[in-house]
């Protein structure tokens, strides 16, 4: 959209559709107020709840997609959300969708969520925060301003970590049209198990009596911890995402030449390793002098034979390379290749850089960014826009509609562990923002 | 010794012992000379012979300290030294002797020897070489000159290369004292068997008949494959070893934070990989920069939790440096550490350097490495005097007599390996070498 055009009211049309609020509540502005607060305690024990499905013995969450703990949240998610008045249910898939029923048919839904999918010995809040916010928001919204004019949904979608199967987003997936049981339903697990044997086995599945996973969304909006300590490190309460990073990543193959340590002259060698040392150098001093918000990261390197004793024969590492804006991410990876190929010349070893990834960044919706940057000024909450270095449910439902990210703080910018934590009161900044939003789609007169 | 003292008759006087050959030979001139031809052909046959004893479907040759065939090989060259008119014994190590008595008993012997020990599928030169020419020399210079003045020995070591216990020139430093059945016999081998027991079951041992491995040595004297390619790429004859190089090897840990590979800006990551990258290519720089004969090598590098999407925790590697001269190695080796150390500080990262190895170099006798050149530019041989990157047995036997070494090229400097192979024009070049010196020592003027 050309930039200076403006589909969110301005602010002070905002602060209209606020006053607007005072006379459309169905309780009084003072109840309202205190209602907010106590389902902001309700978040961390709504959370706490949630981790109790697939606690693991280390003190973290195991909650793969399809198994019986996963399956046994899910559905106690469902009963959560028809106890709070929404009408809850599953797609084929198993993503499952509490609607606050709109008064017009004819507006498109908006949507709310993430996932309660763990890793292996994960967190309690990757992913759960999403989901709980987005359902506790539904309910709080209702309670104080009855139906709303367009259907409001909280979503707990499967799979996004792919810690399971190797499809991450596969409940977003669907429902952008990305994933599908014809081109992912065969992956298996680690036992071998297919993803489509496994969802059957759940009572999900294309046979099943679910609908298709098809939503057809004005916007999805999703709230999430950082998983990084920007917010932390900065002192910042929220952060506003502007896209999430596009991510090469590339396996560099070096093949050199196998020799004695001892007997080989240093400038008859053709060292993989000391080679590769050079790049891993150069890939780190490079990212800094491009400056953020670019990361580029070697963090795995094998060496063969790998002994203290021989000059490396062969050496494959590999080089992670993101950024927000997928011109800069190009030319920035094709440099990098291009003085590799160039180091490993001078070093008499062969290259080669195998693609491994190439996932093109996707920005988010700038009017609803602005949104919601105004509506952290209003609560007086220090934000700032930043990029998701990590991937999430918002970037594939991005491919059918506007979509927003609110990041709270994780501590130390821990997670996919059991240290992943979030203070009571950063989660509760990040409830009332997804509140507040949720709001202007679904009572106000915000449109995009 | 002061520089300029000479032990060794000057060439004139070399010359001098050369005309004295012509009088104390107990057959023509041509005759010998026909005869050496004889026995240079007769090493290559000598080496096909011994590679049958081990010999693996691979193609290469493994035979093992005290297996059957390494036993069956001993005892078919103890045979094979009586016929040719040797004494042959074991020692209680294994060890085998074959003497040329000598006609003076007040005048300490010569040995000259390797070992017949293999790593796991390895080649049919390393050490066997040293081996068969030592036998052939003495039968071919008992059978040209008759008795020696002071008895000479060819040698065929136990267990130069560990292979199979961690105990490294156990034949070779059971003679210096070095080695012992007290200090090392209940080193096992990866079936658990004690070098003792393996010992026993072979008939050796502190209990058995044989001697205690005790040589009162004037000189040892070792020809073996280079195990590198400095010959072939000079395009020399011969390598005059000056000293096996001191060797210090270090594992290097570096402690940085693991953190997420998208959502950690890079001026606030701890990467132990980035810092490993740069200390490994300085490694490489530094030793170029300081040049020959140092060599400086990083073969082994472990990172965790070596993921491609995870700034790497920590790494563990590896730097083995060598040099002839421990003052240098020394000088160079902290050199390093301490920029290893301030490399790690700038990039917030914790080191250690854990000394693994520390092997100082032994210098070959300066007087034996100038009767090797003398040689060598009688024959027409080309050679250089060069380091010995690798260890060898005469680096224990140093210990308690002066020693030297000739090296003769090895193809592409392939070694421990079934490709491992020596021109037996080459091989004829050693043997000639190595029979001269022991004819110097053996018939000639030449003492120590």
């Amino acid at each position: 959209m050309p930039a200076g055009e403006s589909l969110f009211p301005a602010d002070q049309a905002a602060f209209t559709s606020g006053e607007r609020l005072m006379h459309d509540m169905v309780r009084p502005a003072e109840e309202a107020a205190q209602l907010l607060e106590q389902y902001c305690d309700r978040l961390p024990e709504m959370l706490n709840w949630l981790s109790q499905f697939g606690k693991d013995p280390e003190g973290g969450v195991t909650r793969l997609l399809y198994s019986v703990s996963w399956l046994e949240a899910q559905e106690a998610l469902r009963q959560w959300m028809e106890q709070e008045g929404l009408e809850a249910d599953f797609d084929q898939t198993g993503n499952l969708a509490g609607r606050l029923r709109g008064t017009d048919p004819s507006l498109p839904a908006v949507a709310a969520g993430s996932h309660i999918d763990t890793v292996v010995n994960g967190g309690r809040y990757d992913g759960a925060l999403g989901v709980a916010a987005a359902a506790l928001a539904l309910s709080y919204l209702s309670k104080v301003y009855g139906p709303p004019k367009r259907t409001l949904i909280a979503l707990s979608l499967c799979e996004e970590e792919g810690s399971r199967f190797p499809v991450t987003y596969w409940g977003s997936g669907s429902i952008a049209g990305l994933r599908s049981w014809e081109a992912d339903g065969h992956h298996a697990d680690m036992d071998g198990i297919a993803l489509l044997d496994a969802a059957k086995r759940c009572g999900f599945g294309p046979d099943s009596s679910y609908n298709a996973p098809f939503l057809e969304l004005q916007a999805y909006i999703e709230l999430h911890i950082e998983q990084g300590f920007v917010l932390e490190k900065t002192g910042l309460q929220a952060g506003i995402v502007s896209a999430i990073v596009g991510q090469y990543r590339y396996e560099i193959q070096l093949q050199g030449e196998a020799n004695h340590a001892g007997t080989t002259p240093m400038q008859w060698r053709k060292d993989a390793m000391a080679a590769a040392g050079r790049m891993i150098a150069l890939t780190r001093e490079a990212a800094l002098r491009e400056g953020d918000p670019l990361v580029a990261t070697v963090g795995s390197l094998h060496a063969s034979p790998g002994l203290s004793n021989v000059v490396a024969g062969s050496v494959v590492f590999t080089v992670d390379i993101r950024h927000p804006d997928d011109a800069v991410l190009q030319r920035f990876a094709d440099e990098l290749l291009q003085r590799f190929a160039h180091m490993a010349d001078t070093e008499g070893v062969r290259f080669a850089a195998v693609e491994r990834l190439r996932a093109a960044a996707v920005p988010m919706h700038d009017r609803i960014m602005r949104e919601l940057e105004r509506i952290c000024r209003k609560r007086g909450l220090a934000s700032r826009v930043m990029p998701s270095g990590a991937g999430h449910d918002a970037q594939m439902l991005s491919a059918i509609c506007p979509t927003g990210m609110i990041f709270v703080p994780s501590r130390h910018g821990i997670s996919h562990n059991p240290g992943e934590y979030t203070e009571p009161e950063a989660l509760k900044n990040g409830f009332k923002i997804l509140a507040d939003v949720l709001y202007q789609f679904g009572y106000g007169s915000v449109d995009l």
